[in-house]
């Protein structure tokens, strides 16, 4: 067993980072870092577990690190699900002290050196991690997209074949999304808030370019589709669902779409990696679907549910997307990760 | 008063009719028609009253008929909130029977001759009543449009001036739209469902066109703007949201298309008509509205809030639009129709 | 018109002070006190208005002062919305200052010469107030109760005549109770959270007995009957519905009552008062109701609905009572209790 | 493996069924049966699937039959989640024509010759089986109790010990309580509805007794505890909560209860069950536990949770109890009444 440590660990993030390696074949738990007001304590105690999945007792009995103070002490492979605010500065320095940062945090994801990775997607781009060395660090740091960027790039990379132009998406994204404490119950029971901060539209409008992008001679170069987000938060526990359309250079039939779709398989089904579904992206064909309730949790929460593909006036085809936001578009994601990256020799 | 009958009375929009006629100053409730299941009971055990306004005495007290039953008998004034399975042999046959239909329902909407009308937009589509004369009607029918058709039509009218080519919306809608008992608690309760029967999202791209048209010869010259519409249903009650974007052929500065919202007004603001919102598109300023829950009321809720102006990296510009579905959106979107139908001599 | 102070303006009580008092009859909002981080702003800039009905444009301009500050300053009368952390230091502060203080914060509440007051049922125990000189104050500290105690004790109180020996209370308390940001969403969308901090039980458990005692030779005289709470969370935005049983001494059939309540009156219907409901409790008969949906905002939200009585096996009887719990449950209770004082010449 | 059918196949408990026996050890759904609307189909379109868990690949491919004309013709051991309407004449021809009937069904519950069974508490009631020979009947029916009584009789059984003289229960219910279509979303979302119908609350204030009563000479005891039930239904998806007091003889310290909780073992766990779970009661220590969305699926939903013991001025003791309700409060309970007389020799 590979020991790991999770930096971020007491949030909805490193909560789910306990969750999901609980029974993992390769990845066990034994370093957790957070803010020095959990420093000192036993998991149990410095955590309001709030998952349905039980907190497991071993973890639970772990003392809790003051973040910063783990590099260099923590194991060499650390989970990082840290606020944005501080992660850029504690990635970074464990980074420099040697440890292999893999981090759901959006601070390193547009850096030109730093793989902004869905393994399904864009394996090779793990290559960048070369180019870190002249940062002087002896680790590196990995990173998988914004919630949304994951849904959406798992959708649109089987259609680049087709000549992908233009895009439009507006979100309508799961509360759980916004940590903990998140969102305040006033405000969005029974409610829609057509805003979501931390330049979640610009997001989604570059770090989708940088995935769909080509890795050329140690550079990612943008893919050149054009995205337009629009975001809402809904009153939905998990997934966050996609309305999209997109222009197409070519003009394929709809089926060809569909079995784009379906037949889509990357890095991780090839390495049947632990987290990796066996369909990364399925087509539903009933006339209501996806919908976050019922296909959140599709594979464990690591599929990609598409449906409702039609013609659109103003574009050329129309759909919807979900996908499992914490897990999927978060903790799964760098799970997935550090998967590649172990079967890579990266570890 | 004027005398006005109420047909399909006992439904989501005919409780709506009778809650916004309780303190009507020109129109009084005295005659209701249902189905054969509540006919000859008090509309007290006819109806389960849904509604957090109170059911007024004296229509709890009105003696329900079988709705075909009316022609003829009921007053000359007749509001419509009849299911489409039934609504257009009815309808017609009040109309034939000498009776002013004004219509919730789709069934007539898209036909030649017959007003799709939002007064605060198309006044002057009124001007068709007349061809229903060849039908051998001596009533007529006016009809309003789409609960998310109003909403959007009001928001797009005034950016007619600065070249409206194309539109893209996504609309995020009230459980009210789907009348009682409507979608099941299970289907929607913490979820989201990407579809809406009837042919929603066709009704959206084709109405929109007749609304935002003009008047030439005494026949409605379809707007040619390209409309693509997405649908879903959200856990609100009441207010529907659309997340808009628009290609416009002038590039107005984006203080410009404010101020055209702002500054809209219509003929039921300069008639003055009792339920006229008195500015009928309001802007709102802060980043995170309009929001269902706390803007779908305003006025009434016959205000058209919107908010969020952007530029658009695909079109030219993405906003949010929200109305209030069974009030601008149904039944209050009648009265309206109903009020200035009375101020223009046709009652 | 008399000015009126807010202490606590920012938070949820104080912004529906400001929304019930916009067209108040004899009260004007001239004074707005909060914390320091609010001091020296306009209202509009200090809070974020998250009330449906709209921030009145008079409000919005006020300066926002440190709440301190204003002891001596503010208006004579001052409504307090303080949290129970700051509210005892500074609303003693003021009532030393000379302030009419109208709380609805706890921290008098239990106090042998503070009125624990709801008009419609113990208007005599303002006379409490007398005692108060003895501590030196020039002002006075009139409190409402808690917000399930409201309801509560409305409905119990005209069950006195029958003998009250013991009632048992199960909760289902609204989000707008615990304030804003309050209940994160995460914990309560499609949930029940069993619990309720602050010692919620326990103020049901001894307020109820204080506001249905006996004012005797200027003490009150707790009422003897026996309560036990169990208070719950529920994902209702307002209104506290109350599951109830009580045990009695004589054995009224059910009618005596539903007669009881229905014919109560209390000094705030013989007064006319501006905020007084009409008929303070009104029993429904539909076999579902009351309803927080449906039935919170009776008569303004002052009117606390009743229904489903019927024979308890262990205690008499059961039955459900629902109030709304920012409206009758705290700002238009300490707003109805200012009526009273005016009235009673104490102001 | 066992084959079996379902009777109502296409129900929300029905689907429930199948989701449940999809990976079975000992059971294998090989007949389905519905209504005759759905008769010829094959399930993937009689049904329309409406739970997370994928719909079983080998089930969507099984003809529904029309549900009475399976009697004698299914396999011997037949699931039952018949509507009550009916229920009362399907099973008992199915048992008289040889099946074994193990239903969800309330008809025949508080039959004398027929056990009302949940098999960590009253295992013996089994023997009633023999006494409905005398129906003629060479099938049996096995019942499970209404889904509140399940998780209410599961918390007071190992209460017994200490003298339960008398219990108040406030049931906070689930919306997939009431099947599909269910509860209007227009009844229930941000609302509580203080009332379910079909005798919810009588049927808690007797299955209780039953299920709690002693077999003597082949006769059902009751149990003398004096129960009052006050039901509402909430807006939650999964999980029925109860506000729960005891009056007991002897008074019990705190610690006695916890303990008599915890260490709580039926027949089911002697037997190692395939559905049993470990601890079919957990007492959980945090101050706002048990809640729905985190602890109704504890060990595959079949564990109660309980919680917040504390003493009731009233009766003696208070606290909490929560169980899923479609899985322990229905077609898990019936799979555990099947597991049990698979292993008494009974099948």
């Amino acid at each position: 067993m590979i020991e790991v440590g999770i930096l971020g660990a007491t949030g909805m993030v490193g909560q789910q980072f306990i969750a999901l390696l609980a029974k993992h074949p390769w990845f066990k738990v034994t370093w957790l870092g957070a803010s020095e007001r959990s420093a000192g304590k036993a998991y149990r105690d410095a955590a309001a577990w709030r998952l349905p999945s039980p907190l497991p007792e071993d973890v639970a009995r772990l003392q809790v690190e003051n973040a910063p103070a783990g590099a260099g002490k923590a194991p060499k492979l650390v989970f990082s699900g840290l606020d944005s605010s501080v992660a850029g500065e504690i990635e970074g320095a464990f980074a420099q002290a040697g440890h292999m940062i893999v981090s759901n945090s959006r601070n390193y994801r547009m850096e030109a050196d730093v793989p902004l990775l869905i393994p399904d997607v864009n394996a090779d781009h793990l290559a960048l991690l070369n180019a870190q060395a002249s940062r002087g660090w002896t680790g590196r740091i990995v990173t998988n997209p914004n919630c949304v960027v994951v849904v959406y790039a798992m959708a649109l990379a089987p259609l680049r074949q087709f000549g992908l132009k233009t895009s439009m998406i507006t979100s309508l994204q799961a509360i759980s999304g916004a940590g903990y404490p998140g969102v305040p119950s006033w405000d969005i029971l029974g409610n829609v808030i057509p805003f979501i901060g931390g330049g979640e539209e610009e997001k989604i409008e570059t770090e989708t370019n940088k995935i769909l992008g080509t890795l050329k001679n140690g550079v990612v170069e943008n893919h050149p589709v054009i995205v337009s987000a629009a975001v809402t938060r809904v009153p939905v526990q998990n997934g966050h669902t996609g309305s999209i359309a997109v222009a197409l250079e070519q003009k394929p039939d709809p089926d060809a779409i569909v079995a784009a779709w379906n037949s889509y398989r990357g890095k991780p089904q090839e390495l049947d990696l632990p987290t990796a579904p066996p369909q990364p992206i399925v087509y539903l064909t009933e006339p209501n679907r996806p919908q976050p309730a019922l296909d959140a949790n599709r594979d464990g929460g690591m599929t990609i549910s598409v449906g409702r593909l039609r013609r659109c006036p103003v574009l050329d085809y129309k759909f919807v997307a979900l996908g499992h936001n914490t897990i999927r578009g978060a903790a799964g994601a760098a799970i997935l990760n550090a998967e590649l990256m172990h079967r890579e020799g990266l570890l």
